[in-house]
């Protein structure tokens, strides 16, 4: 295979800490409403409505609160007071502001790997907060592009690597959604590494793919520059 | 002046009405906290907690509708019912799902200059929206690039021309914003036209340029192909 000469990033849980916000949140929502139900059918009820407005909301913070509150009128039959609501609209304040929390080796790797690559971010959420985390990460002069997707389908890498002319064969993308960051990539003719992280949403959920040309699996970021060496320039 | 080589368009009230369906919300709204506070009072708060929100929130439906949520619960004091902020909800979902109303002469200007100009669109609010949005429009097959960008700041044009190597003063944008679409266009060098539209967000407004070079006003979009002749390829 030739050499890979483009390295492209998905950002949360892969270069910082995102999912233990959202799960946090739910906690929190759990706990508002235990007075009417089970953690379990809360959880159920959220991820359900959360997956209903997914096509029209889009991914982030943004959709997931108003999920939370469609929930929890839903849950208490109306019975949910405003100062409870205005709880829930704070969380989401919270999780705008979160304090980004780097992956153990990332700000040393990705410091060490832009001098051998151009680099690139490929994330997808909500525009202006994915600009926001990156901005405060301190990782953002390390990447030549960014990109924000509203979905990580093939279409949609094919469009960023069509937009860079750069050829499948030489890009390599690094993630922890096997469903977003990997198979599509594969699909596409690209190579992808799978760096698991240790929760993952249910909506991300996919089966690895096994012997797969150009897949590759790392415990974590730390591993990369050897297994580019391994697979070569 | 060098020949014009790339023509940009903003989206919202300049190709499809949307303004008109946030007004519409604002005035469910309004009517909704009647019993509670004075129109213009409403109208007021739901402004003010809308423009403290944009940094965190930034542009777009789901943002203005958890202002709208916010401001209710604080003009109520909390006594809002949660079937009411239910229905906030569903103005939101409605407008997400608002049928696109393309301007009077979009639809035959459009695909008339993509047949001589390589077009764009240049918009900012939620990447999916906008997104669903052009699709919908029936348009998207006549614009060569679309970017969705979190501000229409002057660095935001800068980063769109760097990526596609367009020359500022060959460019030229189109747009109902004058702080949006105008004002950082001629900033870096670049061409505008305003077309006005009949109503314009309060924090969209902005002094319309006067006697600068590379600006210019035109009624509506049909006047847009006699200007293109006038100002020369």
């Amino acid at each position: 295979m030739p050499p890979i000469e483009f390295i492209a990033f998905d950002a949360d849980d892969t270069l910082w800490h995102n999912e233990t916000t959202f799960t946090q949140s739910q906690n929190k929502f759990k706990a508002l409403l235990a007075q009417y139900h089970t953690p379990e059918w809360i959880e159920d009820r959220l991820h359900a409505n959360d997956m209903r407005n997914l096509p029209q909301y889009g991914y982030g913070v943004k959709g997931f609160t108003l999920s939370m509150i469609e929930t929890a009128i839903e849950l208490t039959e109306g019975r949910i007071q405003g100062s409870e609501i205005q709880q829930i609209i704070a969380w989401a304040k919270e999780m705008l502001e979160f304090p980004i929390q780097l992956l153990e080796p990332v700000a040393s790797v990705i410091p060490q790997l832009a001098k051998s690559y151009p680099l690139m971010v490929i994330t997808k959420g909500d525009l202006l907060d994915q600009e926001v985390k990156l901005m405060r990460s301190g990782l953002l002069e390390h990447f030549t592009h960014v990109e924000v997707v509203s979905e990580k389908r093939a279409a949609n890498y094919q469009k960023v690597l069509k937009r860079y002319a750069i050829a499948p064969e030489k890009f390599l993308m690094i993630g922890n959604a096997v469903r977003s960051d990997i198979l599509p990539v594969l699909e596409i003719g690209g190579r992808a590494v799978y760096v698991p992280y240790h929760s993952i949403w249910v909506h991300e959920h996919a089966e690895l793919p096994r012997f797969h040309d150009g897949y590759y699996e790392i415990e974590h970021l730390g591993h990369l520059p050897a297994l580019l060496e391994q697979i070569g320039r």
